[in-house]
């Protein structure tokens, strides 16, 4: 499917099919596909969690306010950005970059110190902002690709955050912006119209705000 | 170009054809398109300047670092995320889901409180997270549809917000996540190969953190 096709029809659909199997290795081509995703200095601070064990979703769903896709969805990821995204990739980036001729190595430091002064402190707003933005991007890419795939999928930010940290073991620093709910349309569910959108001349304008 | 080609062929380009003008309704069929980004609630909390003007991209240079591509580019996008999002949007995205059958009359008030409790005060941490993920859906959905209509992007977020905000007549609480510059690839350029990426195992696990 295009790309303007796909960013076109892609809907967050409330009903899946239950009980059919979203294959891991699946799972992994569409996160890696999604994965090319840029990022903030390339520094990429997301992590994932896939939830598919039956009984997992079933936490997950007593998490996400009782609603039935968190359960329903083939798979649930939890999407998580990460803080320490910038200490964690920074040298990986660097090296990188070294390597393939993006720059010269006595920029190094000057590259660190940007970083530090663009992102902040782990517990700054700043930082929080960079973790998130970044991990929304890599989401908005997950949801284009499953289409890509095959599949559908549901943003959904209707949860308990602190409950899917207690419950999933996730460190009490990260951020979880949102989970995706991944499967198929449920047989023989059709679609309501999409919601409004806004014209562009609302909200867009040329040069000035 | 098909969506999965096209997520893994996307690159972020830093040097663009100079001086080439990107037609304003091509720009808008870019922001038109991306446009059916989904976002929380359907809220929809992003706002777009849109610089072409020469002059003003040249301020837009010195507030970014004196960064070569912010003037280069044929367009630079100043994504805007609008923490005001909520109240802004919420009653049209109640009329519109009432009248298409997402819900009934009587579960407005449910969803005017469920979106109050999500998304917080205005100037809450939970609110800004809610205005800049929105807009990052946003912003990965124009980098792809840019690549549909044959142009190149660079999501930058090297640059002084205030010095923006002041140049560009934007109110102080909006946050600005990121900068997209738009046009084409200079002739003549090759591009380096492609930065590193880390291996999804090293950052996705099943069922648990």
């Amino acid at each position: 499917m295009d790309v303007l096709g796909t960013i076109k029809t892609r809907r967050s659909i409330n009903f899946f099919e239950i009980g059919k199997d979203l294959a891991d290795d699946k799972i992994r081509e569409l996160l890696e596909t999604a994965n090319f995703s840029p990022s903030s200095f390339n520094l990429q601070p997301w992590r994932v969690v896939v939830v598919k064990d039956p009984e997992r979703k079933k936490v997950l769903r007593k998490c996400a306010f009782d609603q039935p896709k968190a359960e329903e969805a083939s798979a649930v990821l939890i999407m998580i950005a990460d803080v320490g995204g910038v200490e964690n990739n920074i040298e990986r980036v660097l090296d990188s970059w070294q390597q393939l001729g993006y720059i010269k190595p006595e920029l190094r430091e000057t590259y660190t110190g940007m970083a530090a002064n663009l992102y902040g402190a782990e517990d700054s707003l700043s930082r929080k902002i960079f973790a998130v933005k970044n991990t929304a991007l890599y989401a908005m890419n997950i949801m284009l690709a499953a289409k890509g795939l095959g599949l559908e999928t549901h943003p959904m930010d209707g949860f308990d955050e602190e409950c899917i940290k207690r419950e999933f073991n996730i460190p009490d620093d990260k951020i979880i912006p949102m989970l995706i709910a991944v499967g198929w349309l449920k047989s023989g569910i059709t679609l309501l119209p999409r919601a409004f959108r806004r014209n562009i001349e609302e909200f867009v304008t040329f040069n000035r705000y």
